[in-house]
């Protein structure tokens, strides 16, 4: 069974992501890591994800599936904002 | 047949490429647009494809697929450098 082990992406510094991935396919064992990610960190997820497909896990991992969408909610200022988001998962070969 | 025109995501205005896409589908007449981009403006592609999709084209087109990959070229000094793609394939419903 396939157990869903999720990377929150924000700005923290990229390499905490990049190992943050590669964890959960080795020490932790996941089949499958799925990063999300919204606004403008949408092209950090991607980057993320290519380095520890094509990088650090190289022939280990690839891309089973990619999803955008967009949530309406409410700012501080209460004014309703909408913001894209991005769901990329990533599946041991 | 299916025909494939592309929209390349730079730093233009943001409504520019909106229209783009709407033009594509709209006046054009495309069953398909493609929506391209790379590096920091991967998030700017997605912010596109939801709102030509929820609001300017709302019941019309939706996502048909999505690709991500990252390219490796030389920069002005001649270093290599990897950079992030996105593909986005909006279809006619």
């Amino acid at each position: 069974m396939a157990e869903e082990h999720t990377i929150f992406v924000g700005d923290k510094p990229f390499m905490n992501y990049v190992t943050g991935v590669v964890m959960q396919f080795t020490t932790q064992g996941s089949d499958e890591v799925v990063i999300k990610a919204r606004g403008k960190f949408i092209s950090r997820a991607v980057d993320i994800a290519e380095v520890s497909r094509k990088k650090f896990l190289e022939g280990q991992i690839d891309l089973r599936n990619i999803e955008i969408d967009s949530k309406q909610f409410q700012n501080k200022e209460g004014k309703d904002v909408t913001v894209s988001t991005i769901e990329i998962t990533l599946k041991k070969i």
